[in-house]
């Protein structure tokens, strides 16, 4: 294990922290909130205790795989440790575990809050937290690979511990470039929100927050009903930019690329598409049909199935009021998640797709028990270690669902309420049902069932196996 | 496809399930109960209908893995109608989808029930509907191959389409003689029960269905508290032989054999044994540290959790009830199910040990890309094709279980009752929680969530292909 690089990789990723908090600061300033002094200190003991370690590049670069897993894991917990420093100086959320879930939601864009009251909040701190979604959502390292120049294979095992999906697509031969391409389309996209949020008359601090939540698919909203209260014409927004920060980046990258027929022929956007057309329109016939939706359906059930998919977590109704059917529909796309390659989380689209083809590979199989055949997406054919990957995905996501609700369950409250809070947080959604609707907060929970939760959030974000990795004895043994 | 040779094994089990009535028929005649008739009368459709196809053996004979899932398929479809006949024309089940429902639920070892009044049937009745478990335990196409000679190949594809668990130990080198064996030991495990119970002073009746409802794992009792108004010293017989009727069976024939050793080195008996001592001592605990048991915590916490694990359904308190830990505890024993090869339901203990044993292999595979590590189940690695058929049937079991919940939602209940009452037809137990707890039944959903209940039992006991296969096309394809 090579230490010394491990220690100066997460000096550089607490530096940066420093500076990322810069924006917030400002904020600050403008705002002339007193929590700037949290912010401004937290920000200067992260570069100071990043600082030393910048000055000594250590002189063994080379990184295997499982350094790299144990630097994502360790980066992510220094990150919210240090991150959730402001809201307890300031005061703003006494309680160290309180303060601890909030950021790490933010980092992992779950959006899951235990305020009870957002509005109370100074700006400064607002901004600081759905900041950290737009951080989180396209990753610190793969940011840190931007700027940072490493050893070759180092950066690809970065990359790869950080990025969601079953797989990494290098889009570019050199993965700093990769990583530049990628930050920049996901800059692009945010700025475009940020505007046509603005030309729908948004104040700029809302429009900035409410982006950052939605690029990041994060779900921190800057006021207590979430997007209830803005117009209609900034939910369609919204909407339609939730539902594009759930697409693979790799598409956009094509279409950048004017290879049009190649990006639109992605079998997960199909799959994604069809998911996400279906949902919206049996949650709103049955909206129709009951009389139990609103003035404006289509938007309701549009909005909520496309911040449910995605797991960003905004809501413009409590679609906790909903009925039996829609709920469930809601609970199954909170399972699914957003397309491998997004800013989203969950069990992606692509690993469903290829979880769910291997019951047809194996119908095929019963029929012909010498026959070959094999799972492809988009027309490849997936080797065995892809395979191997989903089924042991598949397995480990549904271990921690189960021993998270398990231990969760000890504080009494429904199964509806422990199951989807599980889900919530373990697929970096932000609401469930029940006690934790949209309409409600996780502030009540104690705080066992919070280091449960922010287990989850972490696992959920990091596609567990970076976390487990940790605890697994073998990484730390010597060759 | 060899039609002749499926519509010749149809008939035998048309045929056989009239025979099957015979001890049913002595039931009512002992009684001296009218509603002898609609059993005798069903008895002799059976055999009218089955005994054609007898005279003419077809000449080619040889039949495929194909042939063997959708014969299968067939039988239990047949079978299935057939045996509800008795209960519609006695009028004691008027609703031809109720009874229906009623005996799938019994063939397929769920006992869930849509009887209000279990004491109001004729015990004719009542004995038909328990004996359905025994013989579903088994399977009635294995009992098929301990009388009915035929080709060589042919016995394992059935054997391998009937029984439950990854994979089929061929016990004794002959198929029909390993057929034999496993319908000995489970005849002569439920004599040695009936006798305790009798020694417990229970009435014959009561020690024969009770019996026939733990051999086949089942859940049908015939008063309407299941087993709660016996005495504590049935309740404990009955606890251990659900238990045992969980084992795989093959250990009992290493047992018969005097391999006590290999037999109690089973890696899925073992953690059969753990999940079950932990899960009693949990419920245990909580019941007598919350006040919530009853006189006998340790019996209430034994008997629940081996009603649940085996698939059972028998309930001697309404753990609906229970605090949300234990609740959540059972969810989970749910979802687990009893061994392989033995009559219980769900998942498996064995497929989850191999699912689980898959996150390690892929930590390691982390840490070592180039390395080799399999999975291996009693120090035997498992190929390619076991783990992959775990896949293909975890992958099976969410879709499943997900479209189900998604299709029972439309009714409107709570996520409790739907999500439990899936699990609990899926996985052959019986009760589930919230409305379809122990103390309550499955009568108050309308049809249509009947049906999709049907098919779950179905599914769920046939261990989910054979039944897709009948909707696969390419069965049906000429080669």
């Amino acid at each position: 294990m090579n230490y010394s690089m491990i220690a100066y990789i997460l000096g550089w990723v607490t530096g940066l922290q420093g500076v990322l908090m810069i924006p917030s600061v400002i904020a600050g300033l403008i705002f002339r909130e007193p929590a700037v002094w949290s912010l401004a200190g937290t920000a200067a003991l992260c570069l100071v205790l990043g600082a030393p370690v910048l000055f000594k590049k250590p002189k063994e670069q080379v990184m295997y795989a499982r350094e790299g897993f144990v630097i994502v894991g360790l980066s992510w917990l220094v990150l919210s440790v240090l991150g959730c420093l402001p809201f307890v100086f300031a005061g703003a959320i006494p309680s160290f575990i309180d303060a601890l879930f909030e950021t790490v939601s933010g980092f992992t864009t779950t959006g899951a809050s235990i305020l009870e009251n957002v509005e109370a909040m100074p700006k400064c701190l607002l901004f600081w937290r759905s900041f950290t979604h737009w951080i989180g959502g396209m990753g610190v390292l793969v940011f840190l690979l931007t700027i940072l120049p490493m050893a070759g294979g180092t950066h690809m095992n970065l990359m790869k511990a950080e990025s969601p999906g079953p797989s990494v697509e290098k889009l570019l031969p050199r993965v700093s470039e990769t990583a530049k391409i990628l930050y920049l389309m996901y800059l692009g996209l945010t700025i475009v929100e940020i505007i046509l949020l603005l030309l729908g008359h948004l104040p700029l601090f809302d429009a900035l927050c409410l982006s950052f939540g939605t690029a990041g698919t994060g779900g921190f909203g800057v006021r207590n009903d979430s997007v209830a209260s803005y117009g209609s014409y900034a939910q369609w927004v919204i909407t339609i930019f939730m539902l594009l920060f759930g697409v693979n980046f790799s598409i956009y990258f094509l279409l950048l690329h004017k290879r049009v027929k190649q990006a639109l022929s992605s079998e997960e956007l199909h799959g994604y598409a069809i998911i996400v057309g279906a949902a919206i329109l049996f949650i709103f016939l049955q909206l129709v049909l009951s009389g139990t939706g609103g003035k404006h359906p289509l938007l309701e059930a549009s909005f909520q199935v496309a911040s449910i998919i995605t797991t960003t977590g905004y809501s413009t109704v409590d679609f906790n009021q909903w009925p039996a059917f829609s709920r469930t529909i809601l609970v199954t796309l909170m399972l699914v998640g957003a397309c491998a390659g997004s800013t989203g989380g969950g069990f992606k689209v692509s690993r469903a797709l290829l979880f769910f083809k291997s019951i047809r590979r194996q119908l095929f199989f019963f029929l012909h028990p010498t026959g070959v055949r094999r799972v492809t997406l988009d027309g490849h054919a997936m080797d065995r270690q892809t395979m191997r990957a989903v089924t042991s995905f598949a397995a480990s996501y549904m271990a921690i669902l189960i021993a998270s609700v398990l231990l969760v369950s000890l504080e009494g409250y429904s199964e509806t309420t422990n199951l989807t809070a599980v889900i919530a947080c373990f697929n970096n959604i932000g609401p469930g049902l029940d006690l934790v609707g949209p309409a409600a907060n996780f502030h009540f929970f104690n705080p066992f069932t919070k280091l449960v939760l922010i287990f989850d959030m972490l696992a959920g974000r990091l596609e567990i196996f970076p976390l487990l990795l940790l605890f697994y004895p073998r990484t730390w043994r010597r060759h």
